[in-house]
């Protein structure tokens, strides 16, 4: 399935590059036995750890350069100083057609203006977002845009919704995922104008999406819909509030097995089933948000992200590319084209 | 300090009212012994009620009416239509100073509509909000707005962060609370430009508030600041986001626990510390929303509270009238008119 994907690798993006991306490309390797990676970064350091991997410095090679954007550059900033850096290559050789993906694990915001500038939006698409996905009740929701868009209107939340859908197909699998708009309540009166509109055009007849309707904040971790569409100011403060309501939880839990020495002997029997639990909210298995809607597919590891987190962004990139994900939004972008005539017009429900 | 403290209760909103509210009442009366309470409500099913608990029963009259605000009502249906009911009388006893506060477990979108034309806006504050607190990392903090208002300008949001503070100094006891506004990254450049013209005018000198600046989503539970303030939208899909997430984790820890008979048997040992857990993060603790802003004290409990949440919700309305909630509010308000005049002219910080 992954014969012949080629792997553009920021090799010095990430608080642990090169290390951890070279040792992530050794996991990934494990699954997806057939993929080249080219590794962009300094030589010197990426030679004698690839000399230590065999397996994974046969089917890897290395493309110099001293330059790195550094974690606290500005976007414009890295734009423009920032064309020989490690990031900005692996993003060029996407860009070129000599990769079939980039990931990196550097700076969200250079990555994303660059991806932008290099790679350009996709045709039917106004505007990129970042996605990501998350655990649920039900197993794992994506959620776009995280941050890209501090401000979206209905094209841009439609567009998103289009994206989030083949990203779910072509990633996690599923088949006709249901798509919902974050709202506050699920009253067709409640929210801002532009997720009513949004709304309303994702009900409208022909739509290729499965919508289904508003839903509130809580039904994020509950897994009430597949994908939920939401602007980047909204969808960066629901994914951080998450994450820290769910490192509170942790710190309570420890807390609490510490509290006594019955409930320290207690945590040696339930020791393998916390451990679980672990597992199942690892950060390291939702790693990899991407950046969707740009001509090319771009993937952005935690820049705390270990060996394994960054295989699994490795991974992510290849499912995208295998299952085909930019012909299917260019399929999804002709079938919206057919259901935004009738939005030139006001739309009666969205009044 | 709560001597003569008298409590309007709308003793038919919630999900276990009467019962639930008759109880609440008699728990709170426990720690604030002088408080009396006026019950509105069905004479018929609170007399038999308040005849079991003659502790309370000496400290409580009962204002008979029928009319109940259902669940499901409109907020400008209820405003036209429930003129008579339960949660209105409790609020025109408010108004008419015959009580000090109001505590409804009820309808909250009505709520919010007959406190506001029945209490009227404060002078100075342009929008009521509704705030409530959280468990944190350092104890508890307070946010608002959690959906009064759909979208907020740059005054609401100034108004928001001294109505807060005066809120977490009369209730949390804080002498001089830490105020953030929430955003999605903590550079000044970053997030909408209503919130940067907040954040610019709260830094001005002569302040009254302990301005800290933006905050993030996971700042939320880590208990960065005291107060986190945001516009209703995004502060109500925040608070349902950590609600939902909070709940995922206890049910992911229950399955842990009973993945195997190990586990079941540590669970033994461990019952008392995720006892402790529990109570920690109990919803209970955390009940009693607040609409601030309008010319008296109005408490929302939850509509699914227990006895003892309700209790709690009462705590907050005696504490914010026994530490002069609404003469601090006054106060700030003169404050901030002095910040305010050179609101008119644009600000430099927030170009």
């Amino acid at each position: 399935m992954s014969d012949g994907v080629v792997i553009a690798l920021d090799a010095m993006g990430g608080d642990r590059a090169p290390d951890m991306v070279v040792k992530g490309a050794s996991i990934a390797l494990q699954r997806f036995p057939q993929v080249q990676f080219v590794f962009y970064g300094a030589e010197g350091k990426l030679e004698p750890l690839l000399a230590k991997l065999p397996r994974l410095a046969q089917r890897a090679t290395v493309h110099h350069t001293d330059e790195v954007v550094t974690g606290d550059a500005k976007p414009t900033v890295a734009l423009r100083t920032g064309r020989r850096s490690s990031m900005r290559l692996a993003i060029d050789a996407v860009a070129d057609g000599e990769a079939d993906c980039v990931v990196s694990a550097g700076n969200t915001g250079a990555l994303m203006a660059m991806a932008k500038f290099a790679l350009k939006t996709l045709p039917g698409i106004d505007r990129p977002a970042m996605a990501s996905f998350f655990p649920t009740r039900r197993g794992e929701s994506v959620m776009l845009d995280l941050g890209a868009n501090v401000e979206c209107d209905a094209d841009n939340l439609v567009q998103f919704a289009l994206m989030g859908d083949v990203f779910a197909r072509t990633v996690l699998g599923l088949l006709q995922p249901t798509v919902g708009i974050l709202n506050i309540g699920s009253e067709e009166l409640k929210g801002h104008e532009e997720v009513r509109a949004a709304a309303a055009r994702l009900r409208s007849p022909g739509s290729p999406i499965r919508f289904h309707g508003f839903i509130e904040g809580d039904d994020i971790a509950a897994g009430t819909v597949d994908v939920i569409v939401t602007d980047g100011f909204t969808g960066n403060i629901a994914v951080k509030t998450a994450e820290g309501t769910a490192r509170l939880f942790t710190e309570f839990l420890r807390a609490a097995f510490r509290h006594s020495l019955t409930a320290r002997f207690g945590y040696i029997f339930a020791a393998s089933a916390l451990k679980k639990l672990r597992e199942r909210i690892d950060p390291r298995r939702y790693n990899g948000a991407v950046f969707l809607g740009v001509g090319g597919i771009a993937v952005k590891s935690h820049g705390g992200s270990d060996a394994l987190g960054f295989a699994n962004a490795i991974g992510v990139a290849v499912d995208m590319k295998v299952n085909g994900f930019l012909d299917k939004i260019r399929d999804g972008v002709a079938a919206l084209a057919a259901l935004q005539a009738p939005l030139d017009k006001p739309q009666p429900a969205a009044l």
